[in-house]
Formats: C-alpha cells, structure tokens, sequence
C-alpha cells in the first residue's frame, strides 16, 4: 500500500505508518473472517462460539479501520484515535480467545498472530500520530 | 431489527437499545455513502472534499459499528464501548461539516440529521450498558 | 433513502426503485448477519452451519450491493445488472435454507422473509433498468 | 491467505486459487479505496468522477467478494460465480478508467494493474471451479 498511499497529491506525514497498519488491518479482517469461517466447520463448533463471535467482530472493526486510516483527503491528526484504539481492542480480545485454542486448530494459531501483529502496527500508527509525552 | 435480535435464543438485556442503534447505524452509513456521491455530482464538488472524506469515513465505522452491535452471542457487556464512542465521533464530525452545507445542498440536510439521530442512539445503548455513576 | 437519493443533483431515471432495493438491500443484510449471529448461539449449531454460511455471505454481498445501487454519479445503465444478479442469487438461496428452519427458530423465518423482499426489489429494479423485451 | 485457508478442517479442492483470488480481491479492495481518496484530492477532481465513482464500487464488490471466496463451510461449486462475474466486471471497468488518467496520475496507474490483476485472480478461479468445456 505504500506506493499507492505516497502517490497521493498531499500525504500525510506518516504515509509509511498509515500504510503498514492499512496493510496490516486488511490482513487481520482477512484471517479473522477466515478463522471465523474455520471454527463453523470445526466438530467442536459449540465451543468456539466465543472465538467466531470475536473473530467477526475483528474482522469488521479491522476492516472498516483499514478504509479510513488508508484515506488521507481532508485529515486532522485527532480524527482516527478512537477508532484505532477500538480496532487494537478488537485485535487483542481475538487473539486472547484464539490463543487459547492455538494447540488445537491452526487456524487459530495463526488468527492469533495475524491479530498480534496487527495491534502492533495500529499502535506504531497511533504514537506517530500522537507521540507519547 | 428488535423482532431478530429478540428472538435470539439468549438475547443481550439491553436488546430494545440495542435494536435501535443497530437501525439508526444502518441508516445512518447508507446516508452517509449516498452523501458522499451527491457531494462528488456537485458543480462545487472541490469544496465537497473535507464533506466527502467524512461521509466514507462515517459510513466505514457505522457500518462496521451496526453489525457488532448486532450480535448477541457470547458477548459481554465492555465489549464494544470504544467501537461505539468512535461512531459517535464519527457521527458527530460528519454532522458538523454537513451542517455547513445544509442551506445549500438537501443531501447534507437530511445526512447531518440522519447522522445526529444516531449518535443519540448510540449513547443510550452506551448508557444502558455502562449506567452512568 | 428516497429522499436522499432524489437530493442528487443528477438522479437516475429509476430513483425511485433504486431507493426501495437500496433499503431492502441494507435491511437484508442487517437482518442476514443477525439470523446468523442468532444461529451460532442454538443449541443445534452443528445443524445450522449451511445456514450461517448463507446468511454470512447474503450479508456481505447485499451491503455491497446496497451502496453501488444507491450510487448515482457517472452511472451507467448496463454498470451493476450482473452484481444485482448475485445479490438476488444470495438471497434466494438464504432464503431456502431458513425456510427449512423457520418452523423451529423464528429469526430463520424472520430473515428468510427479508431475503425474498429484498430479491423481489432488486428485480424490480432490474426490470426498470432494463425493461423486458 | 493459504496457509490460513489450507488449515480448515474440509479445504475445498480449488483451495490454492481460493487464497490467491482471496487476496487479490482484498489488496484490489484496499487499493481502489485509496485510489478513490487521492483523486479526491487532485486539483481535477471535476474530471475524475467516473474514476472516483468505479473505485469506489470495484472496493466494495471486492471486498464482499474476497470474503465470500475465503469461506469454505458448506460450500458448494457452483455458489459464488455470478458474484465473481461481478467482481472481474467491476475490476475491467475500473481499470479502464484508471489507465485513461495513469500518464498523469500514479495511483490510478497503480490501481489500474492491481485491478487488472484480480480480474485474472477472479478467472483462474473460475476456471478451476467450472472447467471450460
């Protein structure tokens, strides 16, 4: 996404950070909804309940977050925060829920990874946005 | 929307509220993404941008906000309480800008009420989660 | 969303049946991912896995569908005739399969009842755009 | 995607051009949104509203797509290829239009080729699907 977000006529100062979470949030919505998809099928899908129910929400919260942080018409640097943290919250109770059933299904293995790697880089995002004091 | 989210087998306490926020976020991102196009038709259409920018932006995190709003299964009640400070937001920056417009343009009129009708929604569900101290 | 639609500087001929396939089509699919939210929460999920997969998939493909029918700007008539085609695909098949559980889960019935508005709105709206010969 | 999609409990037999259609579709998704926002913001927006208006439809029917196509619950072959039909539409359309403006603008240069490469994402799966006779 790099190449695609610099080639805007006015980018933002954090173009790189914008494009590595916008990247990074497209790939969790992906492996969420996939994970999602892959507990259904699971025999034990009455007990995965939890994980689809996250898994889902993840997968929404992320992709919705991707759309807006990969928009750079019209900015202020106040306008995103919230919604990163909701996206970063999203993320960790995923990966939480998925961890505990990483022995078992790889699927969860890796949701829980793409969704680790994801708060990461909405979190790089954010402090470039609003450095810590 | 009540009629489906009460006859869930385990539907949340706060299902009225949540039935009704679950509508307004939906009518409130399809506004905002029919928003967005008759702002882009405008003969003025250059001084639309920061209008049209909040539209997407809006229409992204409400709909997002509608379909986590709307599950019931294993969810717990701190769940989505940054989601939905984040639509509020939302709502209320593309609000304001298409207030600016309102007198000019009937689009942005009918948006910015449609999009302050769910703000208020969306805190009540806040407030019926998470009653105030 | 008539309103809306007809605020657009330059409506569609058939602004009128894009504005009811555009709600039916937003409704559908708010009411496709509750049905399968309330699904995953029964007792007899392992039975209703068909079920979840249709609705998740009708959800998806009618709100993207929803915001290119209510699209109005550089539109052209032949644009979006093969996407309403898998729209109503969807929900016909979503249908069927919560027809085969309405008798025992009421947001099957609930939901399979959207799902055949919806098709028929979006027929509607095909008819109009291209008229039959 | 693959190793997330092979890790399903019952892959489907066409699971290699699942992922690849799969994330095609979400990159082709992520670009033509982001596409959509720096047209917004060139001097000549004016002249870019037919781009703007396909990017915005080629992501939304992409993203839908790219979700429908990584399910493998209960899935059956002949599912999903009107909705791939859709999306390998929506892909030519914009790229058509994005390649009219790529001389002058790099992201519609950019978002032409990601387009053009989903479209051939979308028919090798189809292909796989439905073997030409």
């Amino acid at each position: 996404m790099l190449a695609m977000l610099a080639s805007h006529p006015h980018p933002v100062p954090d173009v790189e950070e914008s494009a590595v979470a916008a990247e990074a949030l497209h790939a969790c919505a992906a492996h969420c909804a996939a994970c999602a998809d892959a507990c259904l099928a699971e025999d034990t899908v009455a007990e995965l309940r939890a994980c689809i129910r996250r898994d889902l929400d993840c997968a929404d919260i992320c992709a919705a977050t991707a759309r807006v942080v990969a928009r750079q018409t019209a900015g202020d640097t106040s306008m995103f925060s919230g919604l990163l943290a909701a996206a970063i919250e999203a993320c960790e109770r995923c990966a939480e829920e998925c961890e505990t059933h990483a022995a078992h299904h790889e699927h969860c293995r890796i949701c829980a990874e793409v969704c680790r790697d994801c708060a990461a880089a909405c979190r790089r995002l954010m402090e470039s946005i609003v450095p810590p004091m």
